[in-house]
């Protein structure tokens, strides 16, 4: 019996503000916080044990990781950090309102850069400020892997090659492994566990910091998948998540 | 030039206390998670750079670098775990007071036990439920390993192997390492870097949450070592860890 646990990180400064966020590295809020918190708590009381950690590059995804570790009071776990489980580069609407970006360029098309499968945003200027390639933490990596811009369709593929050479690998050595990273990263990983197409995964919103189980025999097919905690809290973050890019 | 940054745990429950705590996983105090991120608003004032980090298996020295990270906006560096950098095993006096021990054994045994350089504390049973043998994280360990009690010198043995065989072979992909562990830990990188004898080492107290600086040319010789911070606030800290055996 094999487990894999997926954590979307918890609210962050920007979730709040309700601007488009991608590769930024805004920090988790106080309410953040407390629900990665409570989400170790639920994983502790059911009994779970990660063996390896794998997480983003951004600090709403490590912060949420941590939080989750000291309530299960594993702080000492190893973790794995990788680019590759970053969120979807939004490109130059990062930093944008999404409600206000929904009323300059419409609704549709806001969504379309939201949800459609494989559409870009706008891609960020080579030398702009924003851009990932100006930031020291990417150096190590080739420029060329670096968006500036990404679809989901993008994300997904960026993703896999790290998904499979090197989480699922880790099953070799352990039982249970842990992914907290960003609603589209962990968007490639359900859509590649559940043989969702294009248009069931763009339809899927992953709630905040709620544990999502996969169970596989030991032959690694999946035998089932739930999420932990109380069903009504979580169909109502799945609502807010969804409803963010209408305007109000 | 390369630079390998030390960072002492801030503050713990059981320093708070003045309980002995060696493998004891004891958490930060709160005056010990913001000590913790003012050392990391230090190192990022003065443009510190590292590139990976060295911790140990106990949450006060984990979540010691993780707010050290935070300060620096740096939550995305790698970071490598080992029991090696773990906190000197006080035996069976964990979580004995320090001044009552001191009371009943008397001040000088008391610092043979905390300072002398080869004499261990009495030992833990093998089924004492503080055994870290009954704790899953050391499982992957060999038990004879683990120790149920350590001296100064025990210590250092089985430290050296994780400085000499994977910190420092890490200068040669990185100009800067940062090692946030513990008090005695520690006390064997400082004796190794400096070259000091067993006398000089148990009389040496590392501040708490303060970054010890060494610096090196591009064949690795050291050309100097400082604290960073105020020298009168380090000093301080200095001598209430020498004080902390003391009957009071």
């Amino acid at each position: 019996m094999k487990t894999l646990i997926l954590i979307r990180h918890g609210e962050s400064e920007w979730n709040k503000l309700n601007l488009f966020t991608g590769w930024t590295d805004v920090d988790l809020t106080e309410a953040g916080v407390k629900e990665a918190y409570e989400a170790g708590l639920l994983l502790k009381a059911e009994g779970f044990c990660p063996e390896m950690c794998f997480t983003s590059y951004l600090k709403r995804a490590v912060k949420t990781l941590n939080q989750v570790l000291d309530a299960m009071n594993m702080d000492w776990l190893p973790v794995q950090k990788s680019w590759r489980l970053n969120e979807k580069s939004y490109g130059a609407i990062q930093g944008l309102n999404k409600a206000d970006t929904a009323a300059k360029y419409g609704d549709e098309q806001v969504l379309l850069w939201r949800r459609s499968f494989d559409v870009q945003p706008p891609a960020l200027a080579m030398d702009d400020p924003r851009s990932p390639r100006q930031d020291p933490r990417y150096n190590e990596i080739d420029d060329s892997h670096i968006p500036l811009t990404e679809s989901l369709k993008d994300t997904i593929e960026r993703l896999l090659p790290y998904y499979r050479g090197t989480i699922l690998p880790a099953f070799e050595k352990h039982d249970t492994l842990l992914v907290v990273a960003h609603g589209n990263s962990l968007r490639g990983i359900v859509k590649e566990l559940k043989g969702m197409s294009n248009d069931e995964i763009i339809k899927f919103n992953l709630p905040t910091a709620v544990p999502y189980i996969f169970t596989f025999d030991d032959q690694m097919k999946l035998v089932g998948d739930r999420f932990l905690g109380d069903p009504d809290a979580i169909a109502a973050k799945m609502q807010s998540v969804a409803n963010q890019a209408k305007r109000s």
